[in-house]
């Protein structure tokens, strides 16, 4: 398994809509996505830097994963996300590994990815997520 | 400001040598530089992926930043770097619209860059360098 690029970098936000125009105006990028996640209870807002991208995750659901990570943690970098070519062979082969999954197998993510995550506790505290079918390739 | 790309993101780990071994072994990346950056009290690795780096970050002191931090946090990612074509334009750019930095001006960083550091409370939690001179520019 070797990834070809950083598909997105995932951020914790407590409110989309004020997350947003940081990034806008501080930094001149531009999001030119929203998408609801209902699988993972969130928001989610897009934004192109190089060949990666940011992705803001607001929870909808005060009991949510990201709701639950901004209560414990305060509001950062929840994960990175790598783009492989077939997330259920690199699943595998990171196994083969001794890597822990949190999902044993792909499932539908924003952006029509497939995608599944890896459990930081066996990849030195990065919560990782393999995913394929990028936007961004280049 | 608007930033080209990212220039790396900063992963704090307990031990850079097993660290090094997770991305080769597991994500079959290449490190292609180690280097002690005696202003941080850090030993760094660096690996490439697409237009971006992995910088991976062990502390040369118990009471350097990035020990705190593991001993706050666990090991994980530390920082985002964002490739800028000026710091110091940049650095005004970002005071202008009140994101508080903690380097009021430029100063070295690893790989000959240089590189300020925006202060997590005004950047929705995320530890944001801003850095020029950067060896991976497209």
């Amino acid at each position: 398994m070797k990834p070809s690029h950083i598909e997105h970098i995932g951020l914790a936000v407590r409110n989309l809509e004020e997350s947003i125009r940081y990034w806008e105006q501080v930094f001149g990028l531009k999001c030119y996505r929203i998408e609801e996640v209902a699988d993972q209870q969130v928001r989610t807002a897009f934004f192109k830097i190089g060949d990666t991208k940011i992705e803001l995750l607001e929870s909808m659901d005060a009991d949510g994963p990201i709701a639950r990570f901004i209560e414990k943690k305060g509001e950062g970098v929840h994960h990175i996300a790598f783009a492989v070519g077939n997330v259920e062979e690199a699943l595998q082969s990171v196994q083969d590994k001794n890597i822990v999954p949190i999902d044993t197998k792909p499932r539908p993510g924003a952006e029509g990815m497939q995608i599944a995550f890896l459990h930081p506790k066996s990849t030195h505290g990065v919560l990782t997520e393999l995913c394929s079918g990028s936007t961004n390739e280049k």
